[in-house]
């Protein structure tokens, strides 16, 4: 199997969010899609241990803010490469909840979908939500932020002499997962998202 | 709910192909993600009511070939706007057979999985399916088509002069079905894949 594959597939990215009584928490996925019709459901596939697929399973709830072109890195990195477990990653964004409480974006999203789990299939490294759309708005005419545009041109470039710096670590461009040491074993696959070696960029002293 | 929320997900254009015995077919899906690691599964959404989900229910085999931008609108309407129940829509394609027997395409795909179901939910519009990848390939270095640019640049505009001629039916843009008669009701919903009538486009005389 070719993993390189995978890379042909095209995504979106989206904040997931949720809560359980007071807490709320998001976390970044690049797999939302319409599943059905009539009444409209989506499906999200979620990392299995984060804590925002904690919420879902608790409150039933989950809100998707369709992240757009203007989004910064920093955002990314806030929601999408630190647990909520330990600090509010809503901290300093701008965003307001639904009607059932659940935040979502109102910065750096062109749309959002208020959803009501009904049904979930635990897949071993990801949980698979369908989530019916109670109620869904356009919050601007930006452009959808694509997964491939993320890679190309959110996400900050190496330095350009970042060679002649040595390596500390390497970290999961998947999930966000540091793995401490200056070699990573070529079989080695991420704890927390499964993705392999190919998947780590390097993480310079 | 703002139905025109929907339009903000990003998708790339698949063609999902099966077969059963001697029978082999497929059908045009814009819904498919990778919904887990180790193994890998893909989850795709396919009509229910279509050819190809009995195909695959009655194999438990599907491919999912990734269109790239090298794509015609006359491939995308074989495939996608008649029913492999009538007619071999792969007759003319350049296509080769995996190692279980299920066709994928070798030109037009930049990639391709070969896929054994897992699990299925069925949505009642839909039903959504999880395979587990057994192989994986990369066909070519040609750019996935999304579905953004096979509305911009794929499919053919109306003719300059359409509004001047009469209107005699509608067309599902997203399942292709066909309304008759010069007037959709504004509440009309496609009944093969649950779109509503702004999703449809007139057909002229």
């Amino acid at each position: 199997m070719d993993r390189k594959a995978l890379y042909n597939l095209e995504y979106g990215v989206f904040l997931v969010a949720s809560k359980d009584g007071d807490r709320i928490n998001g976390c970044i996925t690049n797999t939302c899609i319409q599943a059905a019709a009539n009444p409209v459901r989506l499906a999200i596939a979620c990392i299995n241990g984060n804590y925002t697929p904690e919420l879902i399973k608790k409150s039933g709830l989950f809100t998707v803010s369709v992240l757009d072109k203007s989004v910064s890195f920093d955002t990314i990195r806030q929601f999408g490469m630190q647990s909520g477990r330990d600090t509010d990653k809503f901290a300093g964004q701008k965003y307001a909840l639904d009607d059932n409480g659940v935040p979502f974006l109102t910065e750096n999203a062109n749309a959002v979908f208020s959803c009501r789990v009904t049904g979930s299939t635990d897949l071993g490294s990801h949980t698979l939500f369908i989530g019916e759309v109670l109620d869904a708005k356009v919050l601007s005419g930006e452009k959808s932020l694509t997964y491939a545009y993320y890679q190309s041109d959110v996400k900050p470039r190496p330095a350009a002499k970042a060679a002649e710096k040595k390596i500390i670590g390497w970290k999961c461009k998947i999930c966000g997962y540091t793995y401490e040491g200056a070699e990573l074993p070529a079989d080695f696959l991420c704890p927390l998202c499964g993705h392999p070696a190919e998947d780590f960029e390097p993480i310079y002293g």
